[in-house]
């Protein structure tokens, strides 16, 4: 028996990469695609201007879109939803979802609430206990369940070995991040060809703020946060799909370049548990010129970070480059696995 | 009376900005353009497949290319010579030249060797001293002077007024390169199309090793090196000219945000020698998304590095982004303010 | 003594490229901006977002931008207003200024009106009589003289001397239209990195009806629309300035190549009445593979069409390729230089 | 029992397609990886820059690559090979491999040799009788059978079912064409970031007398040329993958687009023989904006056209957008389909 899901923001650029990994899911059935007012009474199809070019499924081709309504009776048999909203929405939304759904969102609104889990599979399940907590806190019989900032990500799976083996204490990242990271109308053309922004509206605080929390410890009923520092700098490229970052790493044992690259191979905490949106998590490339966005960025379909030029660092002890697809292990596929791992160990 | 130059390798990249910025220059008389056997005997215009949107100089266009020889009899009376060559021909064809003409380097050929200066006019005008020691050393009458790679030229003049100010400890920058700086050829579009390249050969070492030269002091004839350390992650992405670096500082004495900026806009060593490609040296731009390399590569005809985003750093100082027009200022511009000073001040 | 002159719509891209060629025009003197509602009240620095890599001319700076309220007292002393307001917009208020105003509109709102001149100086001054009809039919003082949509006029210029020459049969235009065309918000950058988007609405059917009026001739007070015809296929393409156009021509008598490229030349009607934004209406580049928008887009300061590639074609007499600056030669450059020509000849 | 083939140039762009394709191929049994000197010895991982994002088939990576020699050992079993050789290594090497093997090739050197088929398998198949006239013209056991170049397969194939109903008279065509069909190192970043290049050496040459070929009757052991008008204008676009072609076309009989719709939608002459790289061969979008490139590319594994925007022109009949993925149903998909026909019936 599949479990009942639905999708709000179905017809935006993260809402479409959900519809795609869940239109044919093994574990789950999609029922529901909620979006604005605009969309509602339409046919999927003719709703939804379709963004990618694997082409829309068949499936959902005539399913018709209902407006983003957590009373509505189409609802009433679901029991997660995938939560593509904008902040704002999502603020107001999620919650009336949460009274007796869970709630997988790749919204910001609540990733930081103390009682909310910030959840990368490979990195904290242990964060899955903050459930319980928010329950008791909010009364609800669903709960709230985040996955973090795609650039965040992207960083921490790649710390999570590290520190795990070496500690961390210091951590720089630079990144270069593709448009669609911005949704579909966020980054005018007039605004990136043959151009960089060096900017992205809380980008870094972002990283520097959800890492802490991500890597940090289920203690006393609450997460404690990781106490290394991480300083950001982001920026927009004009590449399609893709974040690559440029890291540098101080541990607190000290570590070299083979010695990193060897934790980060071995690292793979799921891999017998034979989720469906599983792929290795961390894929390391030898030549000297990767991970390039265009080339790797569908590793694992999408669901690798791929590491390459694992170097000595004149300053610290190792720099890389990892690069992550950002709207499937970056925002969709991130609460899709989530979901996975929650529905197969938990419920 | 103007001083007689060329330029060797006239009909390149950065050859062509050496001829724009030479066609009509108020101290130097462009009387050869030397390049390779094919073009010897064409005109410049014949020669020469013109990249740059300002068009070739009406005046350049029927003089006649020569091969690159130093014994040529056109030489005979040039006083600068003003190289584009690659690497390997610098290093054989540079000497001979400078057995009796002062040449102007834009290779990296000799830029590391303990007698020739590798000058950024406003940074180090005192290494200027090494020529009369590399004439002693060489038996030559005229010298090399070389100026440093592009994304090492953008670096050290942001950090100059701050290690003169505040000291320097450690340097993380993680760039952004044009396409350009690889030469006309240099990036097939099918490589950076929707795509980075992280990785661009030999440019990191050259930013970490460079860069303590030319910010070392000029003591009991040499160059001793700067103390600080640099780490340099270096990429290339789809942008035409500007390259864009994330810098990341530690000083020895501490500064805020506020202080940087301060000292960095006083910068300005060179604003009374009237010299015909100055430009204000740094030109700092208040909008959080700036400096982007299409709007604001041109700054100062392109030869004033714009900074931007100078905040706190959580671990280290500051961090603040900086752009170059790495063909101006990181190239041609680069040995052509360093021949007008030179000739100002010292001839 | 200037002539008083204001900008609706003058915080846009067109409205950009207006300020800045009447920035410092040495027949108008710029005396209003305006904009919508939410930039009212504000500086032009303030409440622009200046998207032009030449800088925001110093003179324009500190104005107050006021709403674009045909009654506001700001606009008492202004003779002529310059037009970039979005069609609709375009279509109620410029009626209203053109009670006691010349308004010289870039929208194509009122283009196709019978009493409306839609000028290209070089192609159809005679047109500008309509301004006497339109004054009695609509008990103006002023009038609305309107230039023709961007890619029509590329391809007007470059059709005018075959037509006076060898007459016009039919002609087909297949073009690649730069993002500028859109605005700065139109074409998102996920539309159109590694893409091409072959529709702009309404845009083939504006090629093919303006044509016709522009080379027109004014007869019995009104225009007889030339009877030739005209078939377009208009491709958004990732370019940021310049519209290329294909053009394949049939000509009435028969022409060769050389015959075209010949009246071509020789075109030049406004040559000697030294209006400030004239430049050479075709420029013709004799290279293989020219013209290129990134190269040749600003010749004649984005006032020249540049053709290239005049051929034999073996269905029609010729073939070839013509660029224009798209919102320079396309849009505000063409109302700019109506106004001069009529001002010049007419007030 | 699988056919032994071999590919000749299987290093370079189009070679890796072919090995893309032909490496688990259901008929064919990928044996002889060819290429330069340079990489005879190696694995094709060491020797090839693998460019696909779709990464390298296992079965491939540790095959070693030998020379083109004709001569060598390694060949003697094979009975096909597929030639991703340029033109001028093709004109010397194909007769000798023809010798005994067929020869599919994507080279231009025999394309248009009066004995030479030149083929699209749903176009002109009966053109394979073409084979038994070369054999006794060059006294060869094998043949040479040859793909046209790539924008000409695109316009062929939606040009047959049009002729096959209301005849041809004119057809114009003007290309956007991806930098991917010039090889990897074809087209510079420098020269096409922001930028149109209007000019591909031969091409309109190509489709103006390719098309007429194939389009062409076999009739009295030759091949009558179709004698309809082609005249192209082929212009190179900053896009990666995939050609899109307006095309404007003037029937015999006259037709309207509803009627061109339905022939190329029952186009499909190859359903019904089971051939692993067939697709349908005209897939029609119904969007106002399609197809796209990025979109659209990938429609039937590359093999299938898409065509959109079949409209009443006003001067012909008919215009329409038509879009090709270049390197598969443009160049190795070619080939091999063509194989797979040719085994599949005459075999």
């Amino acid at each position: 028996m599949k479990i009942k899901v639905g999708v709000l923001g179905a017809t935006g650029l993260v809402g479409q990469r959900f519809v795609q990994l869940l239109a044919d899911h093994p574990m789950f059935s999609l029922e529901v695609l909620a979006a604005s007012e605009r969309s509602a009474g339409k046919t999927y199809k003719e709703a939804c201007n379709w963004y990618l070019s694997e082409g829309m499924p068949e499936s959902v081709k005539d399913m018709t879109v209902i407006k983003t309504d957590p009373k509505a009776k189409e609802f009433e048999d679901v029991d997660i939803v995938f939560s593509a909203l904008p902040s704002d929405l999502a603020k107001e939304l999620e919650p009336k979802f949460a009274e007796d759904k869970l709630v997988f969102s790749n919204a910001s609104a609540y990733r930081m609430e103390e009682d909310v889990p910030l959840i990368i599979p490979e990195v904290n399940e242990d964060h899955f206990a903050l459930i319980d907590i928010q329950r008791d806190n909010r009364k609800w019989d669903g709960a709230i369940i985040t996955n973090p900032n795609c650039s965040t990500i992207c960083l921490c799976i790649t710390l999570k070995p590290i520190m795990d083996n070496f500690g961390l204490e210091s951590v720089f990242v630079s990144t270069m991040q593709a448009v669609s990271g911005a949704g579909y109308n966020g980054v005018p053309s007039m605004g990136i060809l043959d151009n960089i922004i060096p900017y992205i509206k809380k980008e870094e605080e972002k990283m520097e703020t959800e890492s802490l929390k991500i890597l940090g410890k289920f203690e006393d009923n609450k997460v404690k946060f990781a106490d290394f520092k991480v300083s950001a700098s982001c920026h927009r490229v004009p590449v399609i799909d893709g974040h690559l970052e440029a890291i540098f790493v101080k541990t607190s044992e000290g570590a070299e370049p083979e010695e990193i690259k060897e934790v980060m191979e071995k690292f793979d905490p799921l891999k017998d548990l034979d989720l469906p949106t599983y792929a290795k998590p961390i894929v390391i490339k030898e030549e000297e010129d990767r991970p390039q966005p265009r080339l790797d960025r569908n590793t694992g379909k999408g669901m690798s970070i791929v590491v390459g030029r694992i170097r000595k660092d004149k300053i610290f002890d190792v720099k890389y480059l990892a690069l992550e697809h950002n709207t499937i292990r970056g925002a969709a596929g991130a609460s899709v696995l989530n979901a996975e791992l929650y529905v197969k160990k938990y419920l």
